[in-house]
Formats: C-alpha cells, sequence, structure tokens
C-alpha cells in the first residue's frame, strides 16, 4: 500500500526492480483499491504476483492493534515470508506494527535478545550504519554490544569501526549504562571500540557502526532530517527571493540537483529490523518511487548476501 | 580566556558591546597571556576593567576539578558574579565546570531543584527555547515540568506552547516517564501543552519551549548543527567541483551568504544555565567575535528583564 505517496510510488519502484534484477520475484500485498492501480506492464510481468488483502492497517492505529488486523496487507506480507514464500519482505507501512508482526511471525536470530532498527547514513567518507533507531526505548549494556554485533554483521567490515553514541567523548561522559556497554564492546575483538561519538560528528564517516538506544538514535535521525529539510527549503527562498536570485537560481541548478542528490535521503532508505530470522525492511513513509526502489534494494542485498545465516552463525557462540 | 578562537575574539566581542550597550560595565577575566592582547581601545576605556587571573581551567579536565583551580579566570569570573560585583557572567568555559562552579557560586533559585542548559532556535516562525540540553541526564516528570515552567519564564511569552520531545506524536509514544511529564505540564494552566514534537519538527516553530532531558536535547542540537555544517560543506564542494559550479557560485555569492547568516548558529549563541541564582551564560566553544558578542547580548538582555527576580517570583508559590 505504500507510504504517504499511496501504492503507484510501490508498483514504479517494482518495474524498476524487475528489470534491474533479472532474478528477483514480487509478491505484492495490498487492498482491491490499489489492484485498480496496478499498471500493465505489472499485470502481465511473470515475476510479478498479486495478493489482494481485505484491508490496510492504518498507520493511526496501535502496533499492537496489528494483532487483530490479520487480513491486512502488512500482517499478510509478513506472513508470505514467515511461511518461507519469500526471502524478505518490504514495507513502508507502521514501523510499530511491522515490529509486533516481524517478532510474532518470523521470530528472532537464536541468540539475539530484541530486534533494532538499523540503517545506512551517508557520510563525509563512505557509509555509517546507525541503531537502533527507534525499537527499543530501554536498553542496558548487553544489549548495546549486541546492536554493536549486529551492525557488524550488516556492514561486512571485517573488524568494524564502532563508536557509542554520547554527549561527549571523555570516559567519564553519559552515565554508568554508556561506561558498561564501552567496556564490553572493547572486549569484543571482533569489533574495534573507536570511543563515544557525538552527534555533530554522525557525518564525518570515521566510524562504521554507531551505537545507541532506540529513543536518542531516532532523534538524531530526524533531528538531522528536520535540518536538512530546513536548510534547502531556507536556500530556494534565498533563491527566490529576488529577481536576481531567481536568474542565478536558474543557472546553479545543475549544481544544486548535484548537491541534493548527494545526500537524498531517499538514496539510504530502508532500516532492516535487524535480529529477526528474515530481512524485513521498513521503507521510510515519504519515500518515492525511487527511494521504494532502494528499499527494495536493501532487501535483495541482504538475501544475497545470506544476511540472516551470518547473523545466526555470528551469534551462535552465545546460544551454545 | 574565550573559546577555541582564544582571547582575541572575546576583546574584539567587548569593544562592540561597551560601543551598542552604553550602561554595559564589563570585568574581563584572563591571565597574563591574555593581558598581552588587550587592545588599546579596551586598555583605556572607562567601562572595562581587566582582572588578571593565575590560571585558566583547560577544558580537558573534569567539571569538577574546578573546584581545586579557585584561581582559574572561570572561578574567579563566576565568584565575581557571586560577590553582586556583576549581574551577569559570560564564559565560553567548560560548559561543565561552569555548571560546577555556578551551582556552589551562585546557587539556585529559591523552589527550583536542578538548573537546566537552555538555548534559543531558529525557526521557520521566530525562535523557540529548547532545555535541557545537557545538564541533567537522568530527569523525572516534576522536572521536565521545572523545565517548562522556566522556560516560559525565559520566553517571556504569556502563555507559552511548550512541545516534549518524543519519537512520536501519539500519546502512548515513548513511555511512562514522558506521558507523566505531559499530564503535569497540561495541568499548568500557565503553560498551554502542545503534545509531543519530533526532532524533524524542532525547526517549525510551533511551539515556544521544546522541554526535553540533557541527554536527548543535546544529542538533538548536536545531530541538527552536524548536519547543517555538512550540507553547507557539500553545497560548497558541489560550486567548486567545476569551472561552471565556481563561475555560478561567484554569482551566487550574495545569495548564498544571505541564506548562511539566516540560520548562522552564531545569531543563537548564549546558552543559559536556567535556574541558577543569576545569570550565567556559556558561549559556544566555538564562538567568533560577533558570536560572543551575541552572547553578552543574552547577558544584556536576561538582566535588563530581571530573570532572576522573575524566576524567583514564578518559583515562590513551589517554595511556600
Amino acid at each position: 500500500m505504500g507510504g504517504d505517496l499511496g501504492p503507484h510510488a510501490v508498483f514504479s519502484a517494482c518495474e524498476k526492480a524487475l528489470l534491474d534484477f533479472p532474478f528477483l520475484e514480487i509478491s505484492a500485498f495490498g487492498t482491491a483499491q490499489a489492484t485498480e492501480c496496478i499498471p500493465l506492464s505489472l499485470q502481465q510481468h511473470a515475476r510479478f504476483d498479486w495478493k489482494q488483502a481485505h484491508e490496510t492497517f492504518s498507520a493511526e492505529l496501535k502496533p499492537t492493534d496489528i494483532l487483530r488486523h490479520k487480513q491486512s496487507s502488512l500482517w499478510l506480507a509478513v506472513e508470505h515470508l514467515a511461511m518461507e514464500k519469500a526471502d524478505a519482505c518490504v514495507s513502508g507501512g507502521s514501523t510499530g506494527a511491522l515490529m509486533v508482526a516481524g517478532k510474532r511471525l518470523l521470530g528472532m536470530v537464536p541468540g539475539i535478545d530484541r530486534p533494532a532498527i538499523c540503517q545506512r547514513w551517508p557520510t563525509r567518507k563512505g557509509q555509517t550504519h546507525m541503531l537502533d533507531l527507534g525499537a527499543n526505548l530501554d536498553v542496558n549494556p548487553a544489549l548495546l554490544l549486541q546492536f554493536a554485533q549486529m551492525g557488524s554483521v550488516l556492514s561486512e567490515v571485517a573488524r568494524p569501526r564502532v563508536a557509542l553514541l554520547n554527549i561527549g567523548t571523555e570516559s567519564n561522559k553519559g552515565g554508568s549504562l554508556l561506561a558498561q556497554a564501552a567496556a564490553l564492546i572493547d572486549q569484543d575483538e571482533a569489533l574495534l571500540f573507536a570511543g563515544f561519538i557525538e552527534a555533530n560528528h554522525l557525518l564525518d564517516g570515521d566510524v562504521d557502526i554507531v551505537v545507541t538506544d532506540g529513543f536518542t538514535g531516532n532523534v538524531a535521525l530526524k533531528a538531522s532530517e528536520g535540518a536538512a529539510v530546513f536548510l534547502i527549503e531556507q536556500l530556494k527562498a534565498a533563491f527566490m527571493g529576488s529577481w536576481y536570485g531567481k536568474l542565478v537560481g536558474q543557472l546553479a541548478k545543475p549544481v544544486l540537483l548535484k548537491w541534493r542528490t548527494q545526500f537524498d535521503p531517499g538514496r539510504y532508505n530502508g532500516a532492516s529490523f535487524l535480529g529477526l530470522s528474515k530481512p524485513l525492511i521498513k521503507s521510510h513513509g515519504s519515500a518515492d518511487a525511487q527511494a521504494f526502489y532502494n528499499a527494495i534494494g536493501v532487501a535483495v542485498a541482504q538475501t544475497e548476501h545470506k544476511l540472516p545465516a551470518l547473523l545466526a552463525a555470528r551469534f551462535k557462540a552465545s546460544v551454545e
């Protein structure tokens, strides 16, 4: 059913993804309303399968309400994944409902206690993975260590640099929970503990993984997003504010477009519920077709890299 | 002794402030090293008084170390304020040390439990005050209510719109602490509770005061700052990346400068340790002369508006 832009954007994303990934098969779930929007090219596509659902899960409902809406497209899609009819699932629906459905239907990788939402960030040098972005408001040091370990599997870096988000870099900053988590991460020889990182350095790219609790991570992500939108909007207003500005703005268009594309959040769309037994990808509510396509790309990559198996192998030791 | 740019920036700020505020008298504290930098215009100024200190308090020390450095310029300046030889104090020194010195030397306004760091934000419509930005990592609902009340006195808005920073706007988001704080703020008839606010809406300007714990506030502030710096840097690189871009960049310079000035964090420099018995203002470590001047402006404004008396009056009821 897509996010704010509705099923059209999702169908466009599917068309592009089926073209680009020759082995991809898509089963799409939506209501009768969405059925009417399916483009002809998809209706006739051999690798596209439409599954009509009775209802769509409203974002206004509480996450746990999903348990009483088992005919919704969201639930049915995750169930399809759980029944091994798919390798990964992508949705623009309610994050909380996806989390509840994922935990219930897919379960956790053995040895992992709770799923964490993880997303890539563009930085000055390559990309950084940050987690948790909203699944766990209350954490403990052992859980933060697990986040670091899960992030390290996802990042595919051999011995990734891991930093803990804090309000200062000195070792005495931020309270005992962070100090204990720092000690645990430091002790894990598969990780390279890079110390604490302040939120104004999240885009420096000096670390591969940034670990934090879900509340702080969510605030950091949204604050960055809000500042970026504000600056872009103000820049547009500055150019539109005068006759001269409008003229120069036209001339500067190629430069400005290149600039915007570089850190377009849509390029990094697709957050993972890391720790679930199968790849479940959340697409941003405001994602357009290109952004939703990128979220499908995340699902494809995690399937190709056998992420669940890698996670299971990494956490096997802690289970035995 | 100033922040990263040293005493020069502070002296330039003093020169400008003494010109603009005819009733302002400045006592400045610094080491012998700074004495050598005092410009002639200040040396001879009737309203400028130089106080040489034995040492400067290093930002690398722990905040509580300030108690063993009572001859430092930082301690002496706050002590000067405590001894009623000044109405307000501005410093670019260590936030933690200023907090410790402030609590010890100035004490709290009766009825206020803990100081909170509060700063103005530029928004799409006017300004928003946000607190706490780093003084209190552990909070409780009553403390968050106090932050809202302190912020309301500082904002000078009759019945300010107060929002709590959260990871969603639905009333069930964010855990019981925020739900309890929401109920307390909602019950205070002097405040207009505007519900929860997400970090990507901090710059909308729809509320007068945003209340949060010091950890989250610090992360939100720094994440926004980091994103802004990143975007500005990337825009510069986009213009410098080609011959055409360089040319257009020259033409666009007036527009780009106007844009940058609008949300220049230096314009909003000067954070308050709200709740202390006298105005103590923290200037950002990276503040230049203009930004430090703005922090002096905050001190002047709080003195003129008799902020400590207003705070005392607001919290008198809770003491009696």
